[in-house]
């Protein structure tokens, strides 16, 4: 494909074709591959280009969002093997943006001596959350209780016992980007049914609120904790972020380091590791799981001293981890979601305009309702008040007006 | 051009041919064209991710510095009237990471209709020092002292008067990327006169130190201004940049950025106005203007709120400027100057291990004596602890050796 070939022209004259057969001597820039060209690769090719690293995609279409900022973009299926042996030829690391490479691929890539980072046992633990689930048991870490659905008359039994709402969740994947429903109706849950995707009903946790810690850990052991931060989801999406979560004692911050750290050595991560926790009356749950950057770590950009985005290279490069510290009091980020309004730039100069001080990110993406189409970051010293510039100007960007 | 077209696909979907005929409405991402693929050109185009501008840069090389990076590189010769017009055909605004596109291909693209800023006969203050040194005199700006040179007897009669050195600029441009050069002798005076560039000598001021304002400017007239730096050159380089100027009175850093915003207004800048100064015992004195992003600003990449990069995205767009303000009570930077040894990430590696909070930018450029190839950036609080993490470690990156 002349585009492909085109657009990867340095990267190959650069590196070769050969697997896994480059060393990082002779002062040559690091190839490093993601798998996937979202919002995710995009904000990581920004990162890659002050460290001098020769960052490449694979995307399925020159307009996705890293696609359209990536130099070297190679256009292929992440579900097709040959795509993804030719796109890393001549990568010194695979890493990915998304967790839906099949594990056969993954294996096939390993197989044929490409570094992939995280590697296809670590990823599965992102694949199969039942899976996933089950290891963490094992591990002795606190998870809620599942089990396996594929009826309307499973649901009805749960739902005597449990009592409404009903969350389902995908195994794998999911459909239309969402993998989360939290049912309040067997309406609901038939709809849900009807997409065909393997679930289960996990208990619904009636939590005090949402947490999360980002981890980022080397091939060489080395890991590096961000502080805890507080999430805030609706119906499965991620609207907000703070930065750290407030009122947290020292003491539980530390356990769900301490947690992290161990979570991402024991399931061997390298790379990022995302772990999503609720914080109940009871004690701690850990919820989900990601390997990747993570919408939770978004923040970091210019919250912390080394963005989560930069902390991953070094992590696959197995480069000495960045100061994962806060460069300010309080960050909160909060999500940019498609309403019916497409065009963003011209509501990002009013928000410019009202709020100097305000770091905004755009992906790329057109607009369809609840989509992610961007973030917008506020730092300073009260959360209460950045809070309210991050959730203003995200609303605003959003609809066009402040009010919720 | 094969090249060319290929990347440029995206943009010129997007934004159509003809000149200047895009308003920002329905919601399109503004092109931003930038002529020179150098380190500036590279640093803007991480700042425009961001953003959502779409970022095209004019290269002689698809190896230079942003044209690694760049999505949309179109491959050119700046002194070209041709490949200018084909370069900004679909851009919105047409911008400069060096000031040495020749004013008849400036007047020709402001009268085809392309958005030009900084304009021509702003841009000319940086291309004839001689006339910028006369309008700042005009305007009642304090400047060094010049006379025209020609030949070995003109410098022959300055130095009799004014003892060495004596300090020989290029009119305009220079030669092996530099304009000044301080002779303390006739042999070095005669070598640069041997490149036949025209010449002229500057009185030798002997300076306290070196400062630096940098300006942004809308083409609204609003301006925003980041604090004064104190510069580190030598021989005509820069080796460092302290922020803020330590020691500096609030008084007279009101001062200078008055100074700055005063020409950037009176020489109706758009984009940014880098003003560097000596300051005497007698008081200060303009040295140069530079109307880009200037090496004095690269500690705002996360010394400030908002970066020199991303600021003059903003100004060049009309967009509202962002907070100058500083993240941190001081900042240095450091240039990392190329030596013998060529390979940069091995001793990155060891600079991460050593100081994991410390910001690395290498520009992808190969290794030569005395280039700039990267900086550091470390932040703190002490400005005598913060100057020695970036001195040792731009040193470490240049030389592999921590000592001077």
């Amino acid at each position: 494909m002349d585009h492909q070939e085109v657009r990867s022209a340095h990267a190959k004259s650069a590196a070769g074709n050969s697997p896994a057969a480059h060393g990082r001597g002779g002062g040559r820039p690091p190839v490093v591959g993601m798998v996937g060209a979202g919002q995710l690769a995009r904000m990581a090719a920004a990162a890659a280009i002050g460290l001098d690293v020769r960052f490449r995609v694979l995307a399925a279409d020159p307009d996705e969002s890293a696609a359209q900022v990536c130099a070297d973009t190679v256009l292929g299926d992440y579900r097709c093997t040959d795509d993804l042996l030719a796109f890393a030829a001549g990568c010194d690391v695979v890493t990915f943006d998304h967790e839906h490479v099949p594990q056969q691929q993954l294996v096939a890539l390993e197989q044929a001596g490409f570094v992939v980072r995280p590697s296809a046992a670590a990823l599965r633990m992102t694949q199969d959350k039942l899976a996933m689930r089950a290891r963490l048991r094992e591990l002795g870490v606190p998870v809620p209780r599942v089990e396996l659905v594929s009826s309307l008359a499973d649901v009805q039994d749960i739902a005597d016992r449990t009592d409404w709402p009903v969350v389902l969740k995908a195994v794998s994947g999911g459909y239309d980007g969402r993998g989360v429903w939290v049912c309040r109706s067997y309406a609901e849950v038939a709809d849900v049914l009807s997409h065909g995707v393997p679930l289960f009903a996990e208990e619904f946790v009636p939590f005090e609120r949402e947490l999360a810690v980002l981890i980022a850990r080397s091939p060489s052991g080395h890991g590096a904790a961000y502080p805890v931060v507080q999430t805030v989801q609706r119906d499965g999406i991620c609207h907000e972020v703070v930065a750290p979560a407030p009122g947290l004692t020292d003491h539980l911050a530390a356990d769900i380091v301490q947690l992290g750290l161990k979570l991402a050595r024991d399931l061997d991560v390298v790379g990022l590791l995302a772990v999503e926790l609720f914080e109940t009356r009871g004690g701690l749950l850990v919820n989900e799981l990601a390997m990747r950057p993570h919408n939770s770590g978004h923040w970091t950009i210019e919250g912390a001293r080394t963005s989560q985005f930069e902390q991953h290279l070094r992590a696959v490069l197995n480069w000495p981890l960045g100061a994962p510290t806060a460069t300010a009091p309080c960050a909160v980020m909060a999500n940019i979601l498609g309403d019916d309004d497409a065009d963003l730039h011209g509501k990002l100069n009013h928000v410019m305009a009202a709020d100097p001080a305000l770091k905004v990110q755009l992906y790329g993406k057109p607009v369809r309702p609840g989509r992610k189409v961007g973030h917008v970051t506020a730092l300073g010293h009260d959360p209460a008040t950045v809070g309210d510039r991050a959730r203003r100007a995200a609303r605003y960007m959003a609809t066009g007006n402040e009010e919720p």
